[in-house]
C-alpha cells in the first residue's frame, strides 16, 4: 500500500481522476492534475502563495454576477479565451477570422433593415458600415442576418446598464437579396475593462494596458456555415497593438473614413460629418 | 506589428506578463500563463468546454464562505494541496511529517492541562492520545503547546456548526516539563467531504472514494522549531489507502488499543471500555 510522498503524489492523483466514466473527462482531469502539479513544482509554489491563490480564486467567482464575469475576463487577459477561439475556429484564408465573444452580447436583438439606426438618440459621430455577406468564393448570402453590439461613447454597453429595458446600440440587421448590409451606428471608442476587482489588481502589478482599441462585434449564425463570432476594429484608433484581450487579428481592422455632410452609403443626407467603414464579411462552408 | 495568431498567442501573452514589477510575480504569472496554453492546446479544449471550466469556477467562488472553501477542497482533491505541504515542509526523516491543514481549524482554542477532557458532554468512545514531544534528537520540549481538534462521531467539526459558542473537541494542550501529554477525546470516525457543491458533482463522475480516514488534527508552533500541522490516523481504519485529499503517511498512523474499564494513562478510573494511541511528536529545528 503506497502512502503518498513528494514524488508519488502527483502519479496517484492523476491514476485517481482517470477512473472518470466519460474517457473525455479522465483526459481533462488527468492532463489537469499534471499540469497543475507540474505548475507547483515548477515555481516552488509557497503555502503563502498557494492561500493567496485560493483567495483570489474564492473572490473572482464572487464578483461575478449576472452583468459582470470575472473568470472569462480573468481566461481574457492570460490569452486563453482567444487561444480557445483560434483552436475552434480554423478557417480558410479567405474567411473572415473569428475573435473573441467578450461578455457583453445579448441574446434576442431586435430585426433592422439595411441602413436602420441602431445608435437613435446616442450621442457620437455618425458611422456607417457597408459590405457583403458572401461565402468563401465571394458569392454573396441574400438574407444573411448580422447581429451587431456595441458600447457607446463613453465605452459602456448595454449589458452594464441595469436601468436600460429596451436595446440599446445592438440589432440583428438583415443583408439584401445581393448580400450587401449597411449599419448606421456611431463611432465606438476603446475602453478599459473593469478594474476594480481581482483581474485589475493583477494587472495593477505589471505594465500591461488594460485597454481594448475601439471596435463592433459581429455574429453570424447561418445554415450551411460556420457559426462566425467576431469584431471590425478601427484602423489606426488607440490600443490595436496592446489590446488586453488579445483579440486583433490584421484582417479585422478596416479604415473609418472621413465624410463631409452629404449623401451617406445608404442615400440618405446627414448634415454633419460622418464615418464610413467598408467591409465584406466571408463566412466558412460547413465542410 | 505582430497581431495574434494560435502560434504567436502564448509568446504575446508570455511576454505581457513578464512586465509584473516583482520578479516573483513575473515568475509565477508567465508559468501559469504557459502551463494553462500548454493544457489547452494538449486538449484541444473545446468552447464548450471552456465554458464549462468557466461556469464550474464561478460556482466554486460562490458556493464557498466564512464556514466552507470549496477551492481548497478542490485542491485537496486534486492533490496540490498536499504537494504544497510536502515542498514546504522538507523535514528531516526523524522529524514527524506534515500533512493537510484542512479547513476546519479554529484560532484560539481554550488553554488544557495533561489528561483534560476536549470531548466533555459529547457522545463516543473514550480515546487517550499519549506520548511525548521532542526534537528530532529525542529531547524533549519542556511545555510544548499540542493545539488539537477533530470530527465528532457524526464526522462533523465544531466550524461546521454555526450555533456552537464555545469550544467543541480542540483544545490547546501543554505538555509537562519533561515533554510528555495526554489528549482525553473520543475515538474520531472516517468522514466524507461535502458532495453537494462544484467539487462532489465532479468526483460523482468518478470511481474516487469521497472518504478521509478517522483521524485527529495536531498542530505546534514552538520557537526554534519549524511550524508543523498533522493529523495522527488509527491504524487499521477504513479509507487509509483511499483518503480523498491524499493526506495519509505511513509514519502517522497509529493504533488505538482497546482497553477494558479501569485506569487510564492519565491516572483515572474510566468505568467504560476506552482507546489508548500512543504517539511521539518529533519537531524539526529552525536550521
Amino acid at each position: 500500500m503506497a502512502f503518498v510522498n513528494e514524488d508519488n503524489i502527483t502519479d496517484l492523483a492523476i491514476k485517481r481522476w482517470s477512473t472518470a466514466r466519460s474517457p473525455r473527462v479522465a483526459e481533462l482531469m488527468t492532463a489537469l492534475v499534471r499540469h497543475i502539479h507540474d505548475y507547483a513544482r515548477e515555481v516552488e509554489l509557497t503555502s503563502d502563495e498557494w492561500m493567496a491563490a485560493i483567495e483570489w480564486l474564492t473572490t473572482t467567482g464572487q464578483i461575478s454576477n449576472d452583468k459582470r464575469q470575472e473568470f472569462i475576463l480573468a481566461s481574457d487577459v492570460v490569452g486563453l479565451s482567444m487561444l480557445v477561439v483560434q483552436m475552434n475556429n480554423r478557417f480558410a484564408q479567405e474567411a473572415t477570422p473569428a475573435t473573441v465573444l467578450g461578455p457583453f452580447h445579448i441574446d434576442g436583438s431586435p430585426p433592422a433593415a439595411f441602413g436602420f439606426d441602431m445608435s437613435e438618440g446616442i450621442v457620437g459621430t455618425p458611422l456607417f458600415i457597408t459590405g457583403k455577406v458572401t461565402d468563401t468564393t465571394g458569392t454573396p448570402i441574400p438574407g444573411a442576418v448580422l447581429d451587431v453590439w456595441q458600447a457607446d461613447a463613453s465605452g459602456t454597453y448595454e449589458a452594464q446598464m441595469p436601468e436600460i429595458d429596451e436595446a440599446r446600440l445592438r440589432a440583428k440587421y438583415q443583408a439584401r437579396e445581393d448580400g450587401t448590409y449597411c449599419v448606421r451606428t456611431i463611432a465606438p471608442l476603446g475602453y478599459t475593462i473593469p478594474m476594480d476587482g481581482p483581474v485589475g489588481t493583477l494587472i495593477e502589478r505589471t505594465e500591461i494596458s488594460e485597454y481594448r482599441p475601439a471596435h463592433v462585434h459581429f455574429m453570424f449564425d447561418e445554415p450551411g456555415y460556420k457559426k462566425l463570432i467576431t469584431h471590425l476594429f478601427q484602423k489606426d484608433t488607440d490600443y490595436l497593438d496592446s489590446d488586453v484581450v488579445f483579440g486583433v487579428k490584421d484582417a479585422l481592422i478596416v479604415p473609418f473614413t472621413e465624410h463631409a455632410p452629404g449623401q451617406a452609403p445608404d442615400g440618405r443626407v446627414v448634415e454633419e460629418p460622418f464615418l464610413v467603414a467598408h467591409f465584406d464579411f466571408a463566412l466558412q462552408p460547413e465542410n
